[in-house]
């Protein structure tokens, strides 16, 4: 039993300064953290509990479906990250120290490398797979800019697994069985999230899907479809294509036109409208988005009325490490390429890779720049005017964008990350040579797939769902106790009949806290208890001269006056 | 359950090279611990297992004491380390690093600062108090030599707790409250240990105790009367004084001696027999043994047949932070002062400070220096010739000495230390400004206490204590598994009926590895039991035809025959 009197808290009547979302400002306020310095936090009683309640529920889960926990260290050596080439592409992120012989070492942003090696060491046949290992363990990343509490910061907990399979049919297995392990393991936590899907970008691999907790104020974006249920990151929506409706045979040759004052799509658009009295809009004309891909000149050709989402164009060209749009003096250097006019007609004479947005469908045709100064062209069509290397995911997606799947509009929403699983693939396995003996005795390069939970992070998640004007409202399996007993008055007997209730409730295992303080008022009391947020309130008070007890449920408000006779049995009712 | 089938586990038949010890050596053939790096493991399922059985017990006999669990960060700003001045002063055993905006960082070694500033920000007033909040974290300390697997680590596991008191008798009752609890935790972790007197050093502080779980090749040495059971580390041991038998008027004056090619005690003994035809022995001489004490030249006197105990002499002074000996070139620079013929008798002449071993007691008298080159004197009585500045606790230890409590020869033992209990005082409560305001609302520093548990090096300690040739042998609440069941040969019925057994073990609460390995010989099965080393071993084989199953005590080595009917209700007893 905690007791107010004697626990280790002092709750704030004031968010903190530096509070900017909900979960912050109240797992301060309430006595649950305390920042240490940029992104780094401690626990007090309180938050700790809760962590451990979290955590728990993620360990039982994990065992559950069959995953062993092992544990590695946080003061890694550099080596295995130098052979995956981490340590130099983790960039400043990465926390690097040295040990006293001017060893180099690392602190554990995440522990791919060591799962790796781990099975290495360890195993060496097809007979041995599958195998899924886990950790909860405190990981570290250098962020430049640490925010949100414990949402984002440089040192947090997650439980991070790894699955080790012979071929892809297997990785395919185990990624299923993370999945369904994630959704009960979110579902105890109390949590509501849209499983979305992703790409996994830098990291390789093919199937990626990231666990997605609605929050006004997350940091994610996705996209949705409310009709039906599609669910897709920024940089993994696909966009719905329309075929051409038109066929070219009967789309009119190019014709250029003289163009000056045209430096914006809109004023392209006017021009246009002004000299053919039409109804052009954005979205017939076509940008040509020069960049450099690891130094190869690019175009991506887009709709005018949309901007290219770099994320997108990075996530959607794994293998390019460094992009970067043309600058001036680039466009000096090349002055057949022409700033402004610039299309696509002559991309291969200039030496520029073509990529186009699904939307640039073959035998549309399109107003755009006729590589000269001052001038456009119309009728540009794809397919008989230029040819394009290959499609690719590059325009920004917009609330309204139909959904790849049923064609309604999908609407944009923002979340907390709070899981991802993925097919990493063979990446990690070959570069640190794990492999395994197949039923042949042929060597084979194991495939894995990497699963990861934020642990402190949920905590912030599930108090971002769950919380109201006066607190936090914990679910039941994560607050720090089920109930909150209250003693009020100035009198014995609320104290003493609330601790026998306590005593009663502790010894059939349920979680209590119990606000024994003399000296506080039944005010500060109430307070206190909403702020901290259990499911089941109990107060001892003024009623109790009738013989009541008052009850009330913290999420939703109710208050009843139950007999302190039948009240027992009913809490227990409650916090089952 | 954990079955060997799947359980990501190879035990090796060999040593590690490294391994010194035999925990390090079983905690790695038997696949609990891999090296990562120097002083740096990971753990395999099974050692996490363990790990975790012994981090639970800790904590439940902490929170059973009425401690508070909070939690900090690893990785902390430097700024309350240069407070209390230990971010110089850890040298090279601090990891630092600095994080993307170049500021100073380190790895906790230890978390005195966080814990006072944790009070601070909370508490204010003597109502607040007492407190006692822990932790169980994982700690880095760069190691000059890391050793003996897990034992001494560079990355460890920690349970540390602080009290916070308003005044000494405040202190000494949390002080107390560890004790037991401590007792209690160790007890339940079937550690043998001893509680050793200790001096807190560098910390400071004042009363301070070791428990010290004795092991053959532990690095921890201590005294042990094994008559009334006193224990202190060497730094703490007291000397048994007796007093001098003849009265000082009874000693003859001064007599100086020729005494050239004397250049040891054995040499000077030898000499002042052949010259009086006596009985002298190395302890009737006086050693003066000079050091500088942070820059102040001092002396220190132990009788001839002792060596100074730099050690002791650092834990004895504890305000001195450098303590050298005298080189060459210090006593080329004081030319007063002549190797080999230093007396006391001239020291405040000198301007030594005195200091002496409390069998150097007033009223005796010894043959020492006469601060003249080949000479020494013999008769040179303490309380006539010379008057020292403090008694200090500054000789060798050695088996045989006289236990200070009841006279009896203390032995020398090893052990490996487990835990560590101390009276802090107000060193990190000053020098960080933690303070209450009292009754009568003045301002107090709060008095702190600091307890620490290593629960990583626990389990090796356990792992000391409890193996033999075959392998480790757990004690029933350590163990990765109670019961360790394994079925044999290549029929199916063991199998099944070996099944059967263990979920009928796990339904009732009793955790069970199934070795439901077809491939394994029965000897292989065997010895991975045994190395294993869970502490009920049940075997399903050829008896099984005659309806019985051998059960088998892993650490008594006890087999026995038993009817499968009543082998459940007779495991579950001794699986209690």
């Amino acid at each position: 039993m905690l007791r107010m009197s004697t626990l280790f808290l002092r709750t704030l009547r004031d968010d903190p300064a530096d509070a900017e979302v909900a979960s912050h400002k109240l797992l301060v306020r309430a006595g649950y953290v305390r920042r240490i310095a940029a992104g780094i936090y401690s626990w007090l009683p309180l938050g700790y509990i809760t962590f451990r309640n979290v955590e728990r529920i993620i360990r039982e889960e994990m065992d559950k479906a069959g995953f062993q926990e092992v544990h590695f260290p946080s003061l890694l050596p550099k080596e295995p990250y130098e052979a995956t080439n981490r340590w130099s592409e983790y960039g400043p992120d990465l926390f690097r120290l040295k040990d006293r012989r001017e060893s180099d070492y690392l602190l554990g942003p995440t522990h791919e490398e060591m799962f790796t090696l781990m099975v290495k060491g360890e195993y060496s046949s097809y007979k041995d797979l599958p195998l899924v290992i886990y950790q909860i363990q405190t990981k570290f990343r250098d962020e430049t800019r640490p925010r949100s509490g414990i949402i984002r910061g440089r040192e947090f907990t997650m439980k991070d697994s790894y699955s080790f399979d012979l071929d892809d049919e297997g990785l395919a297995k185990s990624y299923e069985r993370h999945r369904e392990a994630y959704i009960k393991t979110f579902n105890r936590l109390g949590l509501t999230f849209n499983i979305v899907s992703a790409i996994s970008g830098a990291m390789g691999g093919s199937r990626s899907e990231e666990f997605l907790a609605p929050s006004p104020t997350g940091e994610d974006t996705y996209l949705l479809c409310e009709k039906c249920g599609y669910a897709a990151n920024v940089e993994a929506m696909k966009t719905k294509v329309e075929a051409a409706t038109t066929s070219i045979a009967t789309i009119p040759p190019i014709e250029e036109l003289d163009t000056p004052n045209t430096p914006t799509i809109e004023s392209l658009v006017a021009v246009m409208n002004e000299k053919f009295d039409g109804n052009y809009q954005g979205s017939d004309t076509l940008k040509n988005v020069l960049l450099f891909a690891d130094g190869e000149a690019i175009s991506i050709l887009v709709p005018g009325d949309r901007e290219v989402d770099l994320k997108r164009v990075a996530a959607n060209l794994p293998g390019v490490k460094e992009l970067r749009l043309f600058d001036d003096a680039d466009f000096a250097k090349r002055s057949e390429l022409v700033k402004g006019y610039v299309g696509p007609q002559d991309a291969k004479k200039f030496g520029l890779k073509l990529y186009a947005d699904p939307r640039v469908v073959i035998g549309s045709d399109w107003i755009t720049g006729a590589n000269k100064l001052n001038t456009h062209a119309r009728f540009v069509t794809h397919g008989r005017d230029f040819h394009v290397d290959a499609f690719i995911e590059a325009a920004e997606v917009k609330a309204g964008d139909l959904c790849p799947e049923c064609s309604h509009p999908v609407i944009i929403d923002r979340a907390i990350e709070i899981g991802h699983i993925f097919q990493l693939g063979r990446k990690y396995a070959q570069a640190l040579d794990l492999t395994v003996l197949d039923k042949d005795g042929k060597s084979q390069v194991v495939t894995m797939g990497s699963y990861g939970i934020g642990v402190s992070r949920a905590v912030a998640a599930i108090a971002e769902q769950s919380h109201d004007e006066l607190g936090l409202c914990w679910p039941m399996e994560i607050a720090p106790a089920k109930v909150h007993i209250v003693a009020t008055g100035r009198e014995d007997e609320p104290f003493i009949k609330g601790e026998e209730f306590a005593e009663a409730l502790e010894s059939a295992g349920i979680s209590v806290i119990f606000d024994d303080r003399r000296e506080a008022s039944a005010g500060v009391k109430f307070k206190d208890a909403e702020l901290i947020g259990n499911p089941i309130i109990v107060i001892f008070g003024k009623s109790l001269a009738n013989g009541n007890v008052e009850v009330r449920l913290r999420k939703t408000g109710e208050k009843r006056e139950v007999a302190l006779e039948s009240a027992l049995a009913e809490v227990k009712i409650l916090a089952q």
